[in-house]
């Protein structure tokens, strides 16, 4: 019988996501189990392989399955590995592509998340057609997955395009997860937008109605839903955070010179308000004969979907 | 006859340097022609193509040429062309490749400086044997090629690898001959060198032998040369000059995590003076992963021989 669907398996922290999709990019099938249950990844293992059995009996069994993609922090391509994930439970490097391959009988690949989404985006989403780009996710993290003549680049050792950690504020730069300061991921992931807001907050005495919110509780979504009603703040937020993601972006196509720049992630839904200033900023800040010319464009991909559509488009 | 001869052309904005190389990356034969005293693109190409002729009878004649490499400032590898290259009297597109195919009979590939010094060091230099590495050139002006899974990036337009014009410096930054400000190149090529020494002589009272020479004609030769006798202000230049082109090396490796990065050109004669604080910079700033795992490597090739050998290694 034809091979005619992959899964796609997103690990996050607390729970993995896995879906049946076909070669167009629908899910036809799909369902969740818990990652930060199993201390021990052979038990994980074994729970996601039944998983994937009982999926797959949805669409015709495993042997309509051609292989099965995973998305995981950390994650390299090249050896299949998890490599030292900070949120995942199981520790050092964990062989998870060779596991879930001899779990199901099944080949399987595995890449970091923010490579996956490039490949999701390539393979049904807004990168249809395109063989240079670079893709950003602004998430609770700042990822990247750049693709060269159609190919994802992973460099020699496979961690390759960690752009959230280019360094964009050199002197008195904020402190980033990674143990340094100034990366471009403390000011515009979703954590950072919230960072600056309490910044503010607390360093001025501006009216915002961003002072009515628990002050440690605030969300970029608050911020996006008060620039949304005109709250100046909320708005400068924004335009701050677009100018130092578009400055960054003009240095990222200076050296792979894409067609375009991909944003994806839950940044992403404060539209124009992120955008304009984002593109603003780029076009202020590239070489001459790039003004113009490279594109900002959002994810094509539902959300919901998203992390399963990358994750499975590896397995084709 | 066995074709086992290529020949490499280095369009410079005075003289055109070009030779004839063997497949272990020996030239034979070179000479030299005028690239500024041809205002008609034609009549450089007549005076190239005769001279190419010259050359290759030294070696069996035209028969045993496999093809002409050209590496020239704003080339487009795609293209064959020469795009509006500001130290060139040609003016606009310059279809230089085909130009040169035509008139000599052989194939003609053509790509920029940096980037046929990248295809030169892999070919015959300190990247043989490498798929991932990133060229920086040091000399007028700062280069780059980059090389990732074996290829030159030239991206989605043919003009990838600009890192000399990533902004480094982010407020008031130094003019840079771009038309902005703070390029890396501003800081780290040979006249960036020479333009710290001079803002050090002007705003500081510091002693220094610099201070004996004329001081609009201190060249980063003259400032290696202080620094080797130990003046303290020359040491201090390559330390914020090395510090510098450091930190942005670092965000490079987390573009494309290459194996090694390797620098060349006319800063690279000050040896240790540059690449200590070069290494010192760059592994303080490298995200905890790639700490002590990204080479930093000065180019094999012969200086004198290595635009020609370069360009030459496009044509295999």
């Amino acid at each position: 019988m034809d091979k005619k669907y992959v899964i796609g398996v997103d690990v996050g922290g607390q729970t993995s996501k896995l879906g049946v999709v076909d070669a167009r990019g629908n899910v036809l099938a799909q369902s969740t189990i818990r990652t930060d249950t199993h201390d021990d990844v052979n038990l994980y293992v074994h729970d996601l392989a039944e998983a994937v059995t009982k999926l797959a009996d949805q669409v015709g069994g495993m042997e309509s399955i051609r292989g099965i993609g995973v998305g995981a922090p950390n994650g390299n391509y090249y050896r299949g590995t998890i490599e030292f994930a900070p949120n995942l439970k199981w520790k050092g490097v964990v062989p998870l592509a060779e596991l879930v391959s001899t779990a199901t009988g099944v080949p399987a690949a595995l890449t970091n998340d923010a490579n996956a989404a490039a490949v999701g985006e390539m393979t049904y989403g807004a990168a249809r057609g395109m063989k240079n780009f670079i893709m950003i996710t602004l998430g609770t993290g700042v990822g990247s997955g750049i693709v060269i003549d159609g190919n994802v680049v992973y460099g020699h050792d496979g961690f390759a395009g960690e752009l959230g950690h280019t360094i964009q504020v050199r002197h008195n730069g904020r402190q980033c997860g990674c143990g340094r300061t100034g990366c471009l991921e403390a000011y515009t992931s979703a954590v950072g937008v919230a960072r600056t807001a309490r910044e503010i907050l607390e360093t001025t005495d501006r009216q915002t109605v961003l002072r009515d919110l628990q002050w440690d509780k605030i969300t970029s979504r608050d911020v996006a839903e008060a620039a949304t009603q005109g709250d100046r703040v909320a708005l400068d937020i924004f335009e701050f955070t677009g100018k130092l993601l578009g400055e960054a972006l003009a240095d990222f196509v200076a050296f792979s010179a894409p067609e375009a720049i991909i944003l994806f992630g839950g940044l992403t839904k404060a539209g124009d308000l992120i955008k304009r200033p984002v593109v603003e900023a780029m076009e202020n800040n590239l070489l001459m004969m790039w003004k113009g010319k490279v594109k900002v464009l959002f994810s094509e991909l539902k959300e919901s979907d998203a992390a399963i559509l990358g994750a499975s488009a590896l397995a084709w």
